[in-house]
């Protein structure tokens, strides 16, 4: 049994479930582990590469807001699906009602968009159709999952390649790096001074990477960041034009042109073992010898 | 004889020459139509993905500007490597030389940065290799290329698909989406207030065309435009989940998003006709029943 019971709300907020399978093994999952799981019909359906229309999309974040018993709403899977609807979101009111959020990926846009228009938190972590539904569900992404929400601060260690003897505290945001770039110029970037800014993404080829890198840089955006945590880039190939150039020379260039302290190795991204983190709440980061304390706190 | 005898000048400021045989028949093909060719060396060098280091590029840029016989610097090709030099080049001073500029895709990364920092004309069109280089050269993107650089004003007349009986007069700019959103938030993207803006890209997937333009709606970029021009979109693949979702509708998408009037079938892009387009020069648009005439000026 959990520390806590909750009422999962699973939704489909973009791209349709591919695999309906790892629904029902999210719901029998989290069943098991002594929760309750309401899942909404956008979590079946399909329209195009999207779960349904946009006005549906819309509707199934409304009834995530509105339905009373749903502790925690939870997406199926990302896939591109927010973009459309950031503009046609009253942030205003979803702060005020307590659903907490939780996903990754192109979930990255509601979550910074939320954060930057009304200051809500939300919870970058598993999904239910890749993580909580996985084939093979990794014990450390529930535990880390379970851990951050069932207590009102959490402590992760980890490994984190970058300067050591750093001591660094503000607040914690990011997520997936095209979707944070993609927010640059328009109202749904959080201007977030002095915190701490965690970037993970998937088939993006690593000059790809560093050119959304740079968007942040030219942007202003990293220099008021104390620090970059890194995570999982995955499945992306190089090619023989790249002779040489790889994600370890775009990071290492970055490192050179950037002030802020660069780490590499966060457990996060498109990847089996993922840290939840929350989007808005605070990180105070100490590191040495190659070795991470990440205290999350101010967001429960 | 071409109406002008111009100085070209080679050069190579992101990525490496892939086809050194194609600078080569460049070359020789300028060189028959009466004009003068410089090859700078970053048109035969490479250093991982790109013709030199940043310092180098940097290096073959101003020589570009200080060669006092240069009037026309043309890419070799682009790639990616111009984000990288943005906030290291002087555009004021750069703009007081009459060195013009020539080039597109990674290039549109400069040529949005000249505009905005110094106001500077480029101009958006044919390479040394995929152009004047190819080995099946386009007369249309000759013509068009040397009918403005010849001339004080061009027109054009073209299909475009969209809203007809429209008439927009203003700044003419844009380039590849990727590079225009890429630009998004930093200081390098042109304020540009009623103009008409051209886009194109390569390799895309619809999604992501999509979700770019979806970045300058958010941003405000799209209302403050009097007409949006779509060029050729080109080399991407559909896939199984997209089920219908095409660029087509992706676009018809936008357009029921977007106030501003948005055309298709600009000849421009990834493709061997391609017209030129001075970047920060004047356009009037008029459409009439699937036709367009655009008339250029502003730009000599």
């Amino acid at each position: 049994m959990p520390d806590r019971s909750w009422q999962f709300g699973i939704f489909a907020p973009a791209g349709f479930a591919t695999e309906p399978a790892a629904v029902d093994r999210a719901v029998a999952r989290l069943v098991a582990l002594g929760h309750r799981v309401h899942v909404d019909p956008t979590a079946r359906s399909r329209e195009q590469r999207f779960s349904a229309s946009d006005d549906e999309r819309l509707a199934a974040i409304a009834r995530m807001v509105s339905a009373p018993d749903i502790d925690i709403a939870v997406a199926v899977r990302g896939g591109y699906g927010w973009t459309r609807l950031l503009d046609r979101i009253d942030y205003a009111s979803m702060a005020r009602k307590p659903t907490r959020w939780l996903g990754h990926s192109d979930f990255t846009a509601f979550q910074l968009a939320a954060l930057a228009r009304s200051g809500m938190i939300t919870f970058a972590g598993p999904m239910a159709a890749y993580d909580f539904g996985a084939a093979q569900p990794s014990a450390f992404t529930f535990e880390q999952c379970f851990g951050v929400l069932d207590n009102t601060t959490w402590e992760i260690e980890c490994a984190l390649e970058g300067p050591s003897q750093v001591v660094a505290n503000g607040v914690l945001w990011g997520g997936n790096l095209s979707l944070v770039a993609h927010l640059a110029g328009t109202p749904y970037l959080p201007d977030v001074e002095g915190g701490v800014l965690f970037l993970e993404d998937v088939a993006e080829h690593p000059y790809r990477i560093e050119r959304l890198l740079y968007q942040l840089l030219h942007a202003g955006v990293l220099e008021r960041q104390r620090a970059v945590l890194l995570g999982a880039f995955t499945e992306y190939e190089l090619n023989a034009n790249d002779e040489g150039y790889d994600l370890a020379a775009a990071i290492a260039h970055l490192r050179t042109r950037a002030q802020v302290p660069i780490y590499t190795g966060l457990p996060f991204g498109h990847v089996r073992d993922k840290l939840t983190l929350p989007v808005g709440g605070r990180c105070m980061l100490e590191t040495r010898d190659g070795m991470a304390r990440l205290t999350l706190s101010h967001y429960a």
